[in-house]
């Protein structure tokens, strides 16, 4: 699972005044039995050391007892106590965790001197008897041996609060904590207890264990208020828009964790439509939806993860192909899955070229704009921009913080062929370590879907033009290329993109010179 | 988890009339969506030496391929492939999965040397600055590769089956197969192989993911069958019988997991009485059951593994537990939970130990009975075993196959005592490596039971005078000394008796003397 395709879109998909790490967490955690009883933050710096040095003593306790009804009381206590602690109480609690609850590096170093000692045999034993037998099962004991003493004290707490009532959800909103950490200051111990728990996170939260649900307007008020505070693709204005969203040519999909009842892990947003839509303007507000045996194609809209701690754990890749399945087999007429995606990176990278583009010297710089576009760019900015060069006043259009240029019909065509080319570079061609630049495009490419076709002024909110210039991308999904696709891109960062789509604007334009 | 417990508890109880290892397996793991497809088993040696390329190609593919469809595929023809196969040939394949698909030791070596190369940081770090982090985390990358370089490559395999349907059940299937081939032959390399799916099943069988389920009349038919043919204990005669085990005064309780549905993986079947009972008979016959408002005694009466391949994970201590919690919530009336077990190696220890002492010279022998039983013992026999000793009549009349002994007032009355006294020697006093001998002591001590009261003809059976001369005991379990016993007797071979009970024989011998 590649770590960045979630990790980023999650940090830019939640909406910070939702679910902050810290200030959310301490809500959101309080999933244990005692819900009611009164938690006051610690108020003065003596009673947060206080604080401090219990829950510690409580995270001992969680770690060392073998009783298991003090064991419950200690999880308990721990858990309640965590989220109480500051943010700095809770960073030094888990340094402390990190570093304290290691692995016995003397009893490691110990087995592997006994392991080099072996003689290795052959790899290709031509006596396999039992001479060959009896020395291998040292090699079995002590490989067996070193897997245990290279687990982290600090599994016991993992394993100990994920069958503990309300312990999953404890640990998702742990790591959320630890990730908030890691991006101020690289710890190495802390990097190391996050990669640990992230492979066990994964392990819990394997697809076998996920149960997927249709979710409607007859789902509980307590999940439907979840889908809303939790949507963060485009935000659900009213309760008409929710209800819309969950009826008639709609669907919404979530999968869910028994551990962590009544809230989605991850929800998608579908749309059944006549085609592939072009804005998200008919698929949020035109009215009336197509009549879903009219479908021929299920649109996904919008893709939310609920929890920032489940961070690099690609669960949408498993959602989206249940999802396929399901609406397969409920719609037999509908043929083509396609996604109708923000590009959240484009605006702030083409800003940042045209910047060094024209910073470089004349040797080195390379123009963005063909001389045709720089002409039109020129003709329609006026006299202001007179004796600068079409880089410069695309830049300054673009920087504008009031999106002028988009309600400018004469700008907005001039600008459509430069926005379109570029975004076509930026999306397929322009990688850092082999991976896409766009973290939506990088999340369904390594989901094993295509670039599909660009849509010119599809999401003209404010957010839509910022990030994009008002372009959305349909992603489309073959089932029957998905892995193939996966595999090419995440090994050898191939690129797919759908001929007949992407390329439809690039005719247009020639339909337009012609 | 004790891998004596359910290990030796499932060889004995399970029939093998109902599930051989491997004729059954091949039945019970057709769960794939093709079950109606035909499966003829191979007729001739070289349509099996085919068969047997066949799967292995398969079980190749499953391992080493990436595309979703084919790799789907792969599993469902390698699972159906192999339940096709002779015991031979799955023997073979499980050999060669073990040693062809193992870890690479020499990239293990490399890791090593890289490994103890670095320079190791004091303990008590006191500079624990940068310089301390930067050295630590070439540590923690190297320990994290080493994880990863130790899991073997069949790991795929499991990993992939756990999470294609069916395939769950099939690994627990495959891993009663590998438990019969090593029962005949300790292959170091299969051994591995059979430690580490262990492993990941108690993972993937963590109670987190089990569902407790009250069984009723009102279940399925298709589950109910299941009850019939998977009762070990006390098997189930009629329908009539299993009304009855589920109806008032009656619970059957079973641990499911999601996917392996309609079937326990275990189940505990309880009587609700006014006392503890003391014979079988009032448990599964007498008529009619106490009200359950009067009840004071929740008694486990029986309890079944139904899947070999789990032997030596032991679910049955979080079954109690949690069914002592759903009892005492749903009838806080009932303050005593006990079992009444049967001890299935009682006869052949004391057979064998009589045995011994005969044979021994008269320095070591060690008579095995009291002068005062001896004597009853030569007095109640008669005069055909004139000369003979008290220990050499009671072997005689124990190890006779008609049980003649059970039906004379005159002998059960004179046996009684000395037969009582050495079940509690053998059941608290004699061990091995620690642990009770009987296996069925074994598993509840390490639950954290105590040896209750022992309870003289409580099973009249034939297996019953077979196993332990129609003797049962119970077990008793106090929720407040569960983990506290547990922890006991799992490291300190320490067994608790409940005093009451144990003595109560004794002082019961007492009363009749004076």
């Amino acid at each position: 699972m590649n770590k960045k395709g979630l990790a980023v879109l999650m940090r830019t998909k939640v909406r910070p005044s939702i679910s902050p790490p810290f200030p959310n967490t301490f809500h959101k955690m309080k999933t244990s039995p005692r819900e009611s009883a009164p938690i006051s933050p610690p108020s003065t710096p003596s009673d947060s050391e206080r604080d401090f040095t219990q829950v510690r003593d409580w995270m001992h306790s969680a770690i060392s007892m073998n009783k298991a009804e003090i064991l419950d009381a200690a999880l308990d206590e721990f858990s309640e106590g965590y989220v109480c602690l500051s943010h700095e109480s809770r960073r030094e609690l888990l340094l402390a965790l990190g570093q304290d609850y290691d692995l016995h590096r003397a009893q490691v170093r110990e087995l592997m001197k006994q392991y080099l000692d072996l003689q290795l045999p052959s790899d290709k034993a031509e006596n396999s008897g039992n001479e060959e037998e009896g020395s291998l099962s040292a090699f079995y004991r002590i490989e067996r041996n070193l897997r245990h003493a290279l687990k982290p004290m600090y599994e016991v707490l993992f394993e100990r609060l994920n069958t503990h009532p309300g312990g999953l959800k404890f640990l998702s909103d742990m790591r959320a904590d630890i990730i908030s950490i890691l991006a101020d200051e690289n710890v190495a111990s802390l990097r190391a207890l996050d990669s640990f728990l992230k492979e066990k996170l994964v392990t819990w939260l394997s697809p076998a264990n996920l149960e997927l649900h249709n979710i409607t307007w007859d789902d509980p008020a307590s999940l439907l208020e979840k889908i809303v505070a939790y949507e963060a693709v485009h935000p659900i204005s009213n309760l008409i828009d929710l209800k819309r969203r969950l009826g008639v040519g709609r669907r919404c999909f979530g999968y869910f964790h028994p551990a962590i009842p009544g809230e989605p892990l991850i929800f998608i947003e579908v749309a059944l439509m006549k085609d592939v839509a072009q804005t998200i303007q008919e698929v949020l507000w035109d009215d009336p939806p197509a009549l879903e045996c009219d479908a021929s194609c299920a649109l996904f809209y919008s893709i939310s993860s609920t929890q920032p701690g489940l961070s690099g754990i690609n669960l949408g890749k498993f959602l989206i192909k249940r999802v396929i399945d399901v609406v397969k087999k409920d719609l037999p007429n509908i043929s083509s899955f396609a996604t109708l995606s923000p590009i959240p990176g484009y605006m702030q990278w083409l800003l940042s070229k045209l910047a060094s583009s024209e910073r470089s010297t004349p040797t080195f710089r390379e123009n963005l704009l063909n001389p045709d576009e720089e002409r039109a760019i020129l003709d329609a900015s006026g006299e202001l921009n007179i004796g600068k060069s079409g880089m410069e006043v695309l830049w300054n259009l673009l920087a504008s913080k009031d999106y002028e240029w988009a309600n400018s019909m004469n700008l907005t065509s001039v600008l459509r062929a430069p926005l379109m080319r570029l975004c076509v570079r930026y999306l397929v061609h322009e990688k850092k370590r082999g991976k896409a630049l766009d973290s939506v495009a990088n999340f369904h490419l390594q989901n094993g879907a295509m670039v599909g076709r660009l849509n010119w002024m599809a999401d003209r909110s404010e957010k839509g033009l910022k990030q994009s210039g008002g372009i959305m991308v349909n992603y489309i999904y073959r089932l029957e290329n998905i892995e193939e696709n996966a595999q090419s891109y995440i090994c050898g960062g191939h690129i797919q993109t759908s001929s007949d789509a992407i390329f439809s604007f690039e005719d247009d334009q020639q339909d337009r010179k012609d």
